[in-house]
């Protein structure tokens, strides 16, 4: 789609003679350094630097699009991110674990570097971010929603916000397991930031400067975000479509899968370096038996695990409302969460290490293992529960450790387990520090999981005779279809589908995996129940319509005309030198329309800020006054709204159709103009009102 | 998104009254034929039977939307479709071969009995198809893309065009690899139509009845037609994204997905209720090692592969466009395909299945497999060059047996296959009859990649000093992502790479298939050439923009005012009953635009042509003469244009708003309007041009 503006300047003579004294004075100004600053050091060498860089910009833009260098750049970079980050956290955790266990023999000691080392880490990360960049605690993904509806949020997009969060991440990760929050959301995030600034040096290398980059930008870097944080580069691409507000431009699809696969690709190839892996593969890698990888019947047991995934999200769903509206009521939190951010941090992040201290609660649920432990155990394709029928493969039992370890029986430990996450987990949401949301479900999901898949195999295992075929049900597969359900019906999405498939590499649990997907997203979404991050939206009051829709459905049929602004400034076709000059004095916007008379308000078209200014200059240097129809060029508007045009209506046209300012008329009158500030405005306010 | 004359209609009185007005005839409607015809026979059962179906829907209404059920229908229906067809296709190849077998020995019957079974299936279904339904030859997808775009076209979408398609194309399709013709295409064209008759139902059943059904059923039908055609439904669901004109609707998701995992269940569940497969599992899979699926560095020859894939479909694309032109231009070619098309598909056949007898060029190119033992043997996983080394796995020859029977070697004889099927190819597009183009170029790629793969393993063999740890590679990987990259860069999508991983099972290589897909698709859309399916809507003059584009990169950015057809009938607001009875006779729109007068010609609004009726039937019972803008209400316009608005911005905008008539005014005044039959004919001219 190209830029009306651009077309329509182009179209009419007035527009390119300016266009192009704007080209000509920008040439200039380009090569004006090295030519008229004369006390610059070094002029010779650094003419010879430009002259390479610019031959440099010539060979890499013959070859293609200066952007698709910045899409290669942004899913390399953030892989880079990414990797680092897992090596941070890793060495942190080792460094936590290292202690505890030279600590072996005195129960308090080890208490107190159980607990207070996640409590100082929270506490340190919390007062950090409040104090550098409060933007940068929590997913983020709410915000990368908003923006990618078109909203501006420049704040949410500073490189002091990058820093920040990832730091912070860091330290909300090295808390390990008994914080339990994962990373997926502040990637994402980070990735918006990134791309944001890489689109930025991209429009300031290129020649032809388009502004719609930035948002072609933060598509890629969605898609990028989830890519690059598991190596999974096809359900970055559907995790970016389902992120859309309303519809995905086509033209966004090859970016994105471009990015994503260069960013997995890198991610692989940077644990490949680090002698993580032999080879390019899985995340984390299982090894499902593959000539029968489930019976046929048991799609019917995924789909009642589908159906089970959908109701826990649903019970898990309400309790995140209600403490996002406990912690906005209750005056305690409030203050606590408003000054004293570090110590509510600490307080929440002792109570739940306090929890699953390994000698207290924590041997019931596994707590010594980290988040990826934990994952990976869950996926294990042995069955756990009924050891007699296949003691052969019992020959390496350690990923049994940790759930036995207490001596209860493997299904108690995991519903135990099941039972504390839930409060730790809502709880946990509440810190006001940078952390994502996804991976925590996602585990739940698999522990959800492989309790049935446990149960299932106990059953059959009970009563063997009618069972003999079953025994080799994997209980793993279970895990995995609860993974992807649950957190695919807490976010309300379908790409957790296909991230579960992507990060273990098993494709043959494809359609039992998507099946129990859809059938928990359908009973989540039933009700009209807002999603973890709408709920986000709604208590951050972020102005995004289809998250401001599931609390009001009536909000986005509301029509443009009840909620439009002041009516803007405007200028007859006679305006003369001071009616020109009151307006561009008066209004900010950089197209004023011009209406037939002051009396018909008849609209004929706009007029750019630029050239009223060029008008006042002229009307300066000559006597004879001169109209404004008769020095400048009136652009014919493009798209017309109508005052019963609603609210959803007005930000799609906006979206599609990229113009700068629509105009609203009725009858051929104007009554007022939308841009994305004024939309921004009107949603801002729309959501205040709920 | 609200339909919009709902929207209005329902604030305004006047339109309500009438809304009400209508329901109620309607509800007339459905209890009259029950009541009021006394001479239907069994009154009593009927209305027993009527009740049942009245509560039944209800049940169902309670559980979800009707819609929904539809949807799985649809899937469920095609996957049926497939099944059946693939059913019958095999007995039709297995009878073929059995006869081929029996006349072992006599080389002159052999011959005629392999060249002449499927030049007699060509030459009957390309009469049959030509006699019943003219539509129903080709693939299908140009169509469905034009469809997809917003223009209605039903002769593609009749229930003789499914009958007529569906026979055809198992008659095609038992022609053999001889012809060497898919069935991708076809199934998502008949999706289609099934889709389409399905939506009908639907709104038939339900209460409130949408028009816009049918647009979105569309959408899941294209889905749907890959996903039910290999089982694979997130590949089907990406291709229906990429196969959208320029924005893919986030509402469309859900449905996508839920018809596509209902279809790919459903196609796998009869596989295994047939008693082929033990349980669900993918339709070519393989046996790739898991441990080490590739070594690092092979992303090379991956990047590799692709950049050559690229090449080849650039030469395939642009053999396959001379071709287009030629028959367009030929006398011969035309006389033939006009008039004589049997006796052209006929010919066309025999040539083929002439040049591939086994006995004479067709022991090179292994032709006695079919394509789906074809792809299976391309995707094997052993070495066939490098026998001296993993002589043990040489315990199970079988797939190697066709490639090698001549004696020649298997480079030979693949290079062979290579320079015979591209030729061979490009002749079997021209035959008119009902057929997929995809799946021999995926084969085709599945070679090309399979003889890189073969020639790797032979220089590394060779030089086995320096290669000893490489003889681990596995050719079987080459082969399936030079499929997925040739078929993704012939059709310039990205879906194949997906395809591919879902087709074999094989996630491992999701990487290194989707890079190579990435490079092949960048070469081959680079020059902004036109890709597979461009060319047969542009050859078909189809009123598809996107295609259009290609041929004439400038098409879309003509403004709308240049494109309008005549000015349209208007009515002014104080227009008496003369007036309005004129423009009703006049007039075909359903919206007549009210100006304010015939002077000034500023814009009021619409009124619906059944209030005009209304106000004729006023008039003539009433005395007094009345105004239109007395009796009737004048409803606010939605968005308007402007003549400078370029044509592609006026279809993304009535893709978007869902309007069916978009005003054109100029400074308020109408100028013409646009609506969908309106766009069809400006895009029909725009291809005439061409």
């Amino acid at each position: 789609m190209t830029n009306l503006h651009e077309v329509s300047g182009s179209e009419t003579d007035g527009g390119s003679n300016n266009q192009e004294r704007e080209n000509q004075s920008e040439a200039s100004h380009n090569k004006s350094p090295l030519l008229s600053d004369p006390w610059k050091p070094c002029r010779q060498p650094r003419a010879i630097v430009k002259e390479c860089l610019l031959q440099l910009r010539c060979c890499l833009g013959a070859v293609c699009g200066m952007e698709w260098y910045g899409y290669a750049a942004l899913g390399i970079l953030m892989a880079f991110l990414s990797f680092l980050m897992d090596l941070g956290v890793t060495k942190l955790l080792t460094a936590h674990q290292w202690l505890y266990t030279k600590l072996e023999g005195n129960s308090l000691l080890q208490f107190f570097c159980w607990t207070l080392y996640p409590s100082c880490l929270c506490a340190v990360t919390s007062s950090f971010s409040h104090n550098i960049c409060p933007f940068s605690t929590g997913s983020g993904i709410p915000e990368v929603r908003t923006m990618l509806a078109g909203i501006e949020m420049p704040h949410y997009l500073s490189l002091t916000n990058l820093f920040t969060k990832f730091l912070g991440l860091i330290c909300t990760l090295a808390a390990g397991s008994t914080v339990f929050l994962g990373k997926v959301g502040p990637l994402v995030h980070l990735s918006s930031m990134v791309g944001d600034y890489l689109s930025k040096l991209c429009s300031l290398i290129r020649d032809n400067k388009k502004d719609k980059a930035a948002g072609e930008m933060l598509v890629v870097a969605a898609a990028v975000g989830v890519a690059s944080c598991f190596g999974a580069p096809v359900s970055g691409v559907l995790f970016s479509v389902e992120v859309m507000s309303s519809h995905f431009a086509r033209r966004h699809y090859l970016p994105c899968f471009f990015s994503a696969t260069c960013g997995a690709l890198t991610f692989r190839l940077f644990s490949v370096w680090s002698g993580d892996a032999e080879t390019l593969q899985a995340l984390f890698k299982t090894d499902f038996p593959t000539s029968l990888p489930f019976y046929p019947l048991e799609i019917l047991l995924f789909a009642f695990l589908g159906l089970l995934c959908g109701a826990v999200s649903c019970c898990y769903l309400a309790c995140h409302r209600w403490i996002l509206q406990f912690t906005k009521t209750n005056p305690v939190f409030i203050k606590l969460l408003t000054s004293e951010k570090g110590l509510y941090s600490g307080m929440v992040a002792f109570l739940l290490a306090s929890v699953t201290f390994p000698h207290f609660a924590g041997q019931y649920m596994a707590s010594k293992y980290t988040t990826k432990q934990l994952l990976t155990s869950l996926l294990d394709s042995r069955q756990w529960s009924c050891q007699s029928h296949n003691a052969s493969v019992h020959s390496e039992p350690e990923p049994l450790l940790e759930w036995t370890s207490s001596g209860i029986p493997v299904h108690l430990s995991l519903a135990f387990f099941l039972l504390m996450k839930m409060w730790m987990l809502v709880l946990a949401c509440t810190l006001p520090v940078p952390a994502g949301y996804f991976m925590p479900v996602f585990v739940y999901g698999a522990a959800l999981g492989r309790l049935l898949g446990e149960v299932v195999v106990r059953v059959l295992c009970s009563g063997m005779t009618s069972g003999q075929q079953w025994v080799s049900i994997n209980p793993g597969g279970y895990a995995l279809a609860g993974a992807a359900a649950l957190s695919g019906a807490v976010t309300h999405t379908l790409s957790p589908a296909l991230l579960a498939i992507e990060l273990t590499g098993q494709f043959s649990h494809a359609v039992p995996v998507l099946l129990a997907t859809l059938l928990a997203n359908a009973l989540a979404r039933s009700g009209h129940r807002p999603s973890f991050y709408d709920a986000l939206s709604i208590s951050k009051r972020l102005p995004h319509l289809p998250s401001l829709k599931k609390a009001c459905p009536w909000l986005p049929s509301t029509p443009v005309g009840q909620v439009l602004g002041a009516k803007p400034e405007q200028l007859q076709k006679a305006a003369g030198p001071e009616e020109v000059q009151h307006v561009v004095n008066t209004s900010s916007e950089t197209q004023i329309p011009v209406v037939d008379s002051h009396e018909t308000q008849i609209l004929l078209g706009f007029v750019r800020r630029s050239e009223l200014l060029m008008f006042l200059r002229h009307s300066q240097t000559e006597t004879l006054e001169k109209h404004l129809d008769e020095v400048c060029c009136i652009h014919p508007t493009s798209v017309l709204l109508s005052p019963h045009n609603t609210v959803q209506e007005a930000l799609n046209i906006l979206i599609v159709v990229g113009a700068q300012t629509l105009f609203v008329t009725e009858r051929g009158r104007l009554v007022g103009l939308i841009t994305w500030p004024e939309m921004k405005n009107i949603l801002e306010d729309l959501a205040a009102e709920i």
